[in-house]
């Protein structure tokens, strides 16, 4: 764990990520001891940022933090960094000069099984929240009671609906749908989070001439894809063997490009 | 500012409060060194746990804390209670045996200045959270960003609303608008805080027979209303003097009723 450049430094109370979820994080792969998908992850947390209005780090400082904290005898694991606007007095005008806050914890962790993918969806709707969506910032608490929804651990991951019952995305996880060859992904302007593999799976896609549609998907056209594919930083892109108890066997009609975001997913990036 | 029963405790960097707003808070007007409206505030903190399926705190640990954190020499302040569902591993799946966090925190401040509200009506929408609605829980980046639109400290307060247009709330207080005799405050059952000085108002309202419609309200409803009260714990309940720049100067129908509302609001409860 390094606070601000500092190991295992204590968490002010005052911290506006406690008091209102002020801030964004990143969840990174970790191979051969250097973070996968660095520039992606950097990008998201920039570009999250700027619409919070919260100073952003510099990149070369947080990817110096990112080595320290994963040190040198790191194989695989997760790294997760967390950034806030820092502490502040009471209520919720942010403060003038605002001094962030900086989490970073490695964890090693072997990398995901190759076991079956079972899905289920969850009854605790997303909210539809214009201002948020796209951002991984730190209102999570519509995931955490989704994700109590189920101890079964043969259940990797449940679906979310809006309260107008479109599909949006997973728990922690983006989703990529398919009926026939016809490729589909929920619109994320509403809610949900703009993952980073979806973003690399939209443009493998786009530069292999395979078309994805970015759309408004109904809970009825879930429950008739042929497929699913479920993607985050951790996973790659991994096919969903059943969802809700149905058995989806249909092969996904573009292995190839299953396999290339899947690879790059997990290819490690050095400074 | 107490941590789990232990002055100035430092907080964890794993807290759950942090990482994904996994909590609630009450925020407490202190008069002559006793908080007000303990009651409300305790049975919201605790419905909250019960909908969020965090352990609660016992009601008289709770009250006890309070008293240790505004002391013996407090008059007159503010008592923030921040309670989470307290440290775990990483994931949104919640510990089996949760150790939630109870944070307090007490403020010295005057009394709330008697002079005119000016309100303004704000871009940021307030999300529509089915799950979340009602609960004044620790997600609050929508609140941080509608409150950062503004910095003139002549503007008290800033009214939110759905992307549907319908309005919810201030970013920290409630509201009762009026038309003519007849009163309205919104609906909250898709987003919003139900404030404890709402609830007070609407059951003082129909002790005294006065009617108060709980509905959708659209923001040209909003536009036209001849009045508008807010409330929260700190103000009471307080007429605007001008929303958008329009004078509101028509009086509030029921004025023995704000009054009533308002002592109460401000009047301590002993343990």
């Amino acid at each position: 764990m390094r606070s601000n450049g500092i190991a295992a430094a204590p968490l002010s109370p005052d911290d506006r990520g406690l008091h209102y979820g002020d801030g964004l994080f990143e969840t990174l792969a970790v191979r051969n001891g250097q973070p996968c998908l660095w520039r992606y992850h950097l990008e998201r947390l920039l570009l999250g940022c700027r619409r919070l209005a919260i100073p952003p780090p510099a990149a070369a400082w947080l990817r110096r933090e990112a080595a320290q904290e994963i040190g040198d005898n790191a194989v695989t694991g997760v790294l997760k960094i967390l950034y806030t606007r820092g502490p502040a007095q009471r209520g919720y005008a942010p403060p003038a000069n605002p001094q962030p806050t900086c989490l970073l914890r490695y964890t090693p962790a072997p990398p995901p099984a190759e076991q079956a993918i079972h899905v289920r969806t969850c009854r605790t709707p997303i909210g539809i929240s214009p201002a948020l969506a796209g951002l991984k910032h730190l209102n999570r608490l519509e995931q955490v009671l989704a994700r109590s929804e189920w101890s079964d651990p043969n259940i990797a991951e449940g679906i979310m609906c809006d309260p107008e019952g479109q599909v949006i995305e997973g728990t922690a996880s983006n989703l990529l749908l398919w009926h026939g060859t016809t490729l589909t992904t929920p619109d994320l302007s509403r809610s949900g989070v703009a993952g980073v593999v979806r973003r690399l799976l939209l443009e493998q896609a786009a530069a292999e001439g395979i078309e994805i549609a970015i759309c408004s998907i109904s809970r009825r056209a879930l429950q008739q894809a042929d497929g699913l594919l479920l993607s985050n930083a951790l996973i790659g892109l991994r096919q969903v063997a059943s969802l809700d108890g149905r058995p989806l066997t249909a092969p996904f009609p573009y292995p190839e490009l299953q396999q290339r975001v899947t690879a790059r997913t997990f290819t490690p990036e050095s400074a």
